[in-house]
């Protein structure tokens, strides 16, 4: 491939990393690049933290940002694409107000922004390059810092009054644990690792024993990421373990109320844990899923996501094909 | 309307009880008949009764059934239109293997029959004829004997693989009460009619106070038939007051669920229970279902079934359309 065919950039916004990818004509990954999502600095940082990712993808691809015919985001919040604004990412840095995104990338980059959905543009990444290929009606589940859920029905993209997807937010027990969206019971309440590390510190500065915070430490971080999770589960620490299984319940609960609802073909997983996580714990989130199925003979195929940690970028590509 | 106008016969099919319409062009009602469901017998008891019931129906508005230009039926269970058969229908007496309704229905009462899903032909009527004509997207909750869900999406019924909208079968406590349908934690644990009753016997079996079934007996029934309910609302009784709330709690919140997944424009509310309780206890389970919400700013707006009683039978008229 020479180095000036068509290229487009892909960026997935996430509450913990930034990822970027370059992609050619087949949307085949020519770059990628990661970066820490900044917790301070509002939007205007993280902008500019973006830009300077995609920069670096562009750079190892051997392209300019403004050779690019189009770059892609995948955003938390909500994501207004006809004024190119991104409110309410409660997850990242106050965010709350409407950031014009697409103007200020646009300036930063120059080559025309596109913004959609960060878990429908992944699902969408799923279905028409990944383990969603061959089904017709999907539902993404993306397990990172919240829980967030893509609907593809029929071969369309279900979106409801913009809102749809919010499967983080199913209640899957009534009256229970507070989630970071300020009710009660939410599928994220237990499953997002923002939620897991909030109750690993409450329960630590209780007294109980744990790892983690000392693995945190020595991987040079501030939060718990998947890796620190991941480290810790490989050494049987019982906190990290206990959180863990109280994910899957909850993941498998939620997952089997919408597919109860809506009777999918398949069910992807993907986000940074379920990434991380998929082969380790897929199985036993399945097997949840199926406990709570009403029609048990009929499950939907259950996947993670094929397109890995490079899945929200790459989707995000797609929305820049010309 | 000359008695010889064309006209359809519509069935709704439900645990408790079964309603029959006569509808003219406009699906008009011009003739209603209902009867209890046979609780034993099997399915060939029950067809019995659904032809003697619309023979009823007919006869009071001028008709014989083989006038009728065709029979719609709404049942639970898997309904197979292409042969005719329903089967799996946990709430009726001895109705597991497919049994071929709509041959003996034919044969019964001389007039074309067609089947379909009983809460999906509610939800269709209600958005043909009733609450929800001024919306594209739609979820229909019957709340009766069980708790059914009907979607429609864009203007198109949802049905998935043809299970879909078993919203009675989301998980709103994982963990918690024993469903009819064997999980736990469903929000028909709570809600359904048949779970509340066996929750009363087992209460008052063990010694809680309640005049349920003294009412009961008093109204000459064998089951605590959604007027029973009602009367002991009324007198205050404190376990049926106390398992109405529990009923509020679960549908509020799964009802939420429902509506973070999928965002439609509008929730309907029929069903037994649903239409006799509307009034008294619909303001409080929106109120649950909004303290459950994503989005608390866009709530869906919340109509109980305009078409009453009659609604799931209409409905299912609409199938026998020409």
């Amino acid at each position: 491939m020479s180095p000036r065919a068509k290229a487009r950039g892909g960026i997935d916004l996430g509450g913990t990393k930034i990822q970027t990818v370059i992609v050619g004509a087949r949307s085949q990954v020519i770059g990628a690049a990661r970066t820490e999502t900044p917790h301070e600095g509002g939007p205007a940082a993280i902008a500019a933290a973006m830009a300077d990712c995609l920069r670096e993808a562009a750079s190892g691809a051997g392209y300019e940002t403004s050779e690019l015919i189009g770059i892609g985001v995948g955003s938390p919040g909500e994501v207004d694409d006809r004024k190119g604004t991104v409110a309410g990412a409660r997850n990242l840095s106050e965010w709350i107000e409407p950031y014009p995104l697409r103007n200020e990338l646009k300036k930063a980059l120059g080559a025309p922004v596109h913004i959609g959905n960060d878990v429908q543009v992944a699902t969408t990444g799923e279905f028409e390059l990944g383990a969603a290929k061959p089904y017709k009606s999907v539902l993404g589940v993306f397990w990172g810092t919240g829980v967030g859920g893509g609907i593809v029905l029929d071969g369309h993209d279900w979106l409801g009054r913009g809102a749809a997807g919010e499967i983080g937010h199913m209640v899957v027990k009534k009256g229970g644990a507070k989630c970071p969206c300020g009710n009660r019971g939410c599928m994220e309440a237990y499953a997002g690792r923002a939620a897991m590390e909030a109750e690993a510190r409450r329960r630590h500065d209780k007294g109980e024993k744990t790892d983690l915070f000392k693995l945190m430490k020595h991987k040079g971080k501030d939060r718990l990421t998947s890796s620190v999770w991941g480290k810790a589960l490989h050494h049987e620490d019982k906190l990290a373990t206990d959180l863990l299984e109280r994910a899957v319940d909850a993941l498998g609960a939620g997952i089997a109320s919408a597919v109860n609802l809506l009777d999918v073909e398949a069910v992807i997983l993907g986000g940074g844990l379920g990434i991380r996580f998929g082969d380790e714990l897929g199985p036993a989130i399945e097997k949840r899923m199926n406990e709570s199925l009403f029609d048990h003979d009929n499950p939907p195929d259950f996947h993670v996501a094929a397109l890995g940690d490079l899945g929200g970028a790459i989707g995000a590509a797609l929305l820049a094909k010309s």
